[in-house]
């Protein structure tokens, strides 16, 4: 409404213009769907230079082929090229003798053809592609090859991004193919249908309709996913009910397998550890017992039995109170190999999560997934990936990397990320998680020297391992908008491009994505990227400045809680990892406390280790610092932290005034979106910022800083805020 | 996938044919978001002949008067011509020389404009609206006038419609207003945002984002409710939650309210009778307690400082485990007077709902809302209307009317339908609701004498109220076509049409809707019309024919279950409802059973009584019948039965028939949604018919008759269906 009042107020002052404003504006669309296209807009490009460039070369599309995959990639052409050129090109699978875009994999190529790209192929993977411009019959030709046809629709996808992103079609000699093998998105979506830690209303998984209904949104989610690259999705939370596995579910599981199939995706599914009792009537699920390792052979006969290509199973086990082989005494390897050994003779694959930590042990729960894992490296099946969080406690707005990284050579580790905003402002922060994605996959674990980063160990270079992966867990739901906020949809394009290549560089991906989905005017993308970049920081600022971490209010995580003490479980009290007192702040990791340190190679320990070298973005989170600890800009802990507070506020109110100002340059409707966004974020930093100083103030027993606003509300009232249906909490 | 599958079985027959039909149709839109406008597609008017004649009269927009109102319906007019005859439509406040449509209520008409439309103007009430082709000028001018800005925004919208199923604009002379006062949406939605009988989706309210996130959904839903006349919504369930009270969520509402208003849509919530409990910490929400009497007076107060013009409270107590005055020993007239005593002085309502029935009670549920609320008639306050279920049971898919209609002369009573399909097939059904509500308001009480009807009792003719109202439990979700079904969105729209006048056919309700939602080709409109009108006798037929009713699954009311009989509570056991038994089947309601005749005026009651002439769509409702008992084609009961069930699926058949004939009128992805839906519903149909006939031959202890088909699996199976995720249920 503030935007139609605002008009409204304008009337009375100039009923003139008013009349102006309402011709001119008001016959764009009120049902606005722009949002639901994510990134795939298609504008028609603006650049008149550049569209004769893209309409001489676009003259036919000439497929050779016929799977239901090349068919996909040259209607998205069709579709693209009637938009962003506004012209209709035709298909056919003859080459004309004009400019052709050619569509071809290696083995349906011509001599003619085969011959000019040879060199190219060979540097490809099965999923890689080459987009090439040749000669035939004295005509500029495009062609896009490929080892398999997934090659061409990713092909596809990444020519139409050049024309997005108006870049030049002429000369092309582009050689890609992913850096990783398992792409793919973790959706934690019940069989209810809400989405735990979803903020963008609920699954997109009608599991009533299915499997007789299609809704249009599995294809256009399969063609979001297609052209950034993800190559599987887990459908299910992790938090698993193990009715997913039963033949009611496993046809609709096989419905959407069908659907994702030609855009190169595959499903997987959550194992739940339970599952032969629950529903194989068993009286046990120990993974040594011989009944139930014959059980999840059978079940995985079963499923292959819809579903050929099924991925596998990702499994969260003996974890915040899910079944698992320790139930039998068992451990982690024999839960994880009895699946693999289940599920081997498909194909299959087990995802098995480190993401372990125990009430019944003491010592500082950022240590436990190591002291637990790293003695089985080495004993895991072929096909088993262990997938670790980006840090040691739980997709904070900022972690050191988790130091099983590098610390599990012999064993397949594969990233998980959470592009869902849980810790992060949920779908009301404007928050680029590629910037934190980029942060970690640089970091270098040292593991194997200097230059060992985790991207390397992502993507199986460092440790040569064939089986790689990074999975995301999804931030999609039901909203027109899929992610909940407009800027949102960008963590999901960055998980995608990252997963393919884990050395992009964020800024780049920002801009493409800004280009895509918004605009080419640099006007417009210069100032944006940079509002996103910063966006990242400026979230760590106002929340959980200098290695603070988890003092998130309870059970929901929204909003501050720094206060909080009363949780059953130690660990999930944030009181537990501030551990603020009269002297100071923080958790000691250093070897004078939990020695949390000592997980990392000797070159990151020594720096974590010793508060002088310490990064003092992560000042906090290895060590308990005194109030009057002079931080590098000279100014006390208390002083520095409340202005760090301060600044996080600052940055929010910094991204409004940039985003007022490139009101021209997007629709009406994503601006109001954004703009109303953004007021609640800068509320909302302000709420963190006071609630958190008045809080820690009792225990520092210092005044504010100058520079830094009052409170305009007590600590008191803070505590009192209740929020008992804040969503994602199931 | 099916179609996509098809569509390439036939590459291989015939490649080339391939390529042509991908030329053709693979620029259509691929992400369609068609289904999401409803019934303001605003397509192109394709009569040429039409479209010259609307653009010659639709030259200039004139608008005098400056409220929101009038400039959202400004604009609407000016969206709509845009894309109705492609023509961008200036908007001025003064005449142009030439043909205008000139919005203005009657305190802004000069006295030239005035003079032409004075007699009109006193014909309608402060909701009405004239549209009259006038002289101005010398040229022919179209004046949409009205008592309040909210006439003129109901005007633009019927004079739309007019051109949105290509009538005739040449002298028009239209004077329409609402027959009713509250045109009301009964949202069961939760504060956690799930929706209680809901099958689209999760709610559409975002609390966590309000107030400050305005969803571009809210808008869209009140120009949709405006287009038909809606005037009210309740935003939350009946089964309510006190939280909504606070004033963390009055904040909230307010922004709704605020977002509706120029809309002319009123903002009304459920009041939990023990809020003063739960949230305003008394002791006791004895109505006679003058602590809370006192307590609602401040609530009310507090509710008005936010929301200047709130609509009043819903309210359902002592029902289905719901806090009432009965808790205190108090009753209906009591508690429902105490909210309204304090909602009075700020002029809103209390709408109270007969909706009651305990398992205290041993006598028929049927008769139980009678026998409580009549001996009250009377004794209510000129602010509260008694909220009543079309039947008596419970929106079943045939009920006849509830006893309560006549039975109340001296209070006003408004009508409860329920939009949403609990007990019709949820939103894969295609059941067109009109037709039943129809045929209730048709429906004659005799309680003033032949001619008594219910829509005169609702529109408050008959025993000459002023408050009156109807009220619908919305179908409307999160899902990106609202509804969940394209052809559920009819019945939202048909609710809307009856709500403004109860007298209007469901015949010409289908087809505005068509033609407005589809396309105006006779070729499509009168087979679709009549599949529409079909479709709610064959869901009676495959359900529950003959006057069967509540024999759906328990819980969540998904398909068949006839044989339950475990529920903790008698009536809500299907067994309750149809007394199966060698004998025969149905519930003797008659003068020789629970005598809910009785309650019905002295000439219904006869025809109801005697199974001779109880109408045969009613007569199990109404009677225990023999399974030899003849019908009036001579059939058995038994064969009588059978024969009706089979004939549900055979309706089926035909619809989809129908459907696949108009596949060159329809929009691929509408056309693809539609199939698959009523495959579903066809399958859903079978297995209706299959599991009650199994069931119930047990009693009869006779085979099928000729002409209908064998069931293909066995009662065991049917019993052992198991949905524990089915939606809508919590």
């Amino acid at each position: 409404m503030n935007s139609i009042k605002l008009f409204f107020i304008d009337i009375h002052k100039n009923p003139i213009f008013l009349y102006g404003l309402v011709l001119l504006f008001g016959i764009q669309k009120t049902i606005a769907q722009t949002d639901y296209k994510l990134w795939l807009q298609y504008n028609k490009v603006a650049n008149s230079e550049k569209i004769t460039e893209y309409q001489a070369i676009n003259k036919n599309i000439v497929t050779i082929g016929n799977s239901e995959t090349i068919q996909i990639a040259a209607k998205e052409l069709q579709n693209a090229f009637k938009s962003l050129i506004n012209k209709t090109v035709p298909l056919s699978n003859k080459t004309a003798e004009s400019a052709n875009i050619i569509l071809a994999n290696e083995s349906n190529l011509s001599p003619e053809l085969l011959n000019q790209t040879k060199t190219e192929l060979q540097k490809i993977n099965n999923e890689g592609f080459v987009i090439k411009t040749i000669q035939l019959k004295n005509k500029p030709q495009i062609l896009i090859t490929s080892k398999k046809d997934i090659g061409l629709l990713y092909g596809i996808f990444h020519y139409l991004r050049l024309l997005q992103t108006n870049q030049s079609i002429s000369n092309l000699n582009i050689i890609d193919s992913p850096n990783t093998n398992v792409r793919i998105l973790n959706h934690w979506d019940n069989l209810n249908e809400s989405v735990e830690r979803g903020y963008a209303g609920s699954s997109i998984w009608n599991w009533q309709k299915l499997p007789d209904f299609i809704d249009q949104r599995y294809i256009d989610y399969a063609r979001a996913n297609a052209s950034i690259g993800i190559n599987g999705t887990v459908l299910n939370n992790v938090n698993a009910n193990a009715l997913i596995l039963t033949p009611q579910y496993l046809e609709k599981v096989k419905a959407l397998a069908n659907t994702f199939r030609p855009y190169g995706i595959k499903v997987y599914l959550t194992a739940r550890f339970s599952a032969p009792i629950e529903i194989g009537k068993l009286n046990t699920a120990d993974p040594l017992s011989s009944e139930v390792q014959q059980w999840w052979k059978d079940k995985a006969k079963e499923i292959y039995k819809y579903i050929p290509d099924f991925g596998g199973f990702l499994v969260k086990a003996n974890s915040e109170g899910q079944p698992g082989p320790q139930n039998y005494g068992r451990n982690h390897v024999d839960g994880a190999n009895m699946l693999a050994d289940a599920i081997a003779p498909f194909g299959g694959i087990v995802m098995w999560r480190a993401f372990v930590y125990s009430e019944h042990d003491a010592d500082d729960r950022a240590k436990q997934a190591y002291s637990e894992f790293v003695p089985y490296d080495g004993k895991f099946r072929d096909n088993v990936i262990v997938q670790v969080k980006n840090g040691a406690i739980d997709f904070q707005p900022r972690e050191p990397f988790h130091p099983l990284f590098g610390a599990m050579p012999k064993t397949p580790l594969m990233m998980e990320f959470q592009i869902t905003q849980e810790y992060l402002g949920f779908s009301t922060h404007l928050v680029f998680l590629p910037k934190l994605f980029q942060e970690t996959l640089e970091a270098d674990t040292f593991s194997k020297g200097k230059g060992s980063s985790i991207a390397k160990i992502i993507d199986g270079s460092l440790d040569n391992h064939q089986l790689t992966g990074i999975a995301g867990v999804a931030n999609i739901g039901s909203d027109l908008n899929w992610c909940g906020h407009p800027f949102a949809q960008a963590n999901w394009y960055g998980f995608g491009r990252l997963a393919w290549n884990p050395n992009l560089d964020s800024k780049t991906i920002a801009e493409e994505w800004l280009r895509m989905t918004f605009s080419n005017d640099e006007k417009f993308v210069l100032p944006v990227q940079e509002m996103m970049i910063e966006s990242r920081e400026a979230v760590v600022n106002y929340m959980t400045p200098l290695g603070l971490h988890h003092i998130m209010d309870t059970g929901h995580h929204y909003g501050p809680g720094p206060w909080v003490s009363n949780l059953s479980r130690p660990e999930w009290n944030p009181v537990y990892y501030h551990k603020a007192d009269k002297n100071g702040i923080g958790f000691d990791r250093s070897s004078t406390g939990s020695n949390a340190t000592a997980q990392y190679a000797p070159e990151v320990a020594k720096e974590f280790n010793d508060i002088a070298k310490c990064p003092e973005k992560d000042l906090l989170w290895f060590h308990h610092v005194s109030w009057d600890y002079k931080l590098k800009n000279g100014a006390t802990l208390w002083n520095g932290l409340a202005l760090k507070y301060q600044e996080g506020v600052n940055q929010v109110a910094s991204m409004q005034s940039t985003w007022n100002k490139i009101k021209p340059y997007v629709d009406e409707q994503r601006f109001n979106e954004v703009e109303m966004l953004l007021n609640i974020q800068q509320k909302e930093a302000k709420w963190w910022r006071d609630a958190c100083l008045l809080y820690f103030q009792q225990f520092s027993g210092k005044d504010l800083p100058s520079g830094v606003e009052k409170p305009t509300q007590t600590l008191e009232y803070f505590k009192s805020l209740k929020f008992p249906f804040a969503p994602g909490n199931n």
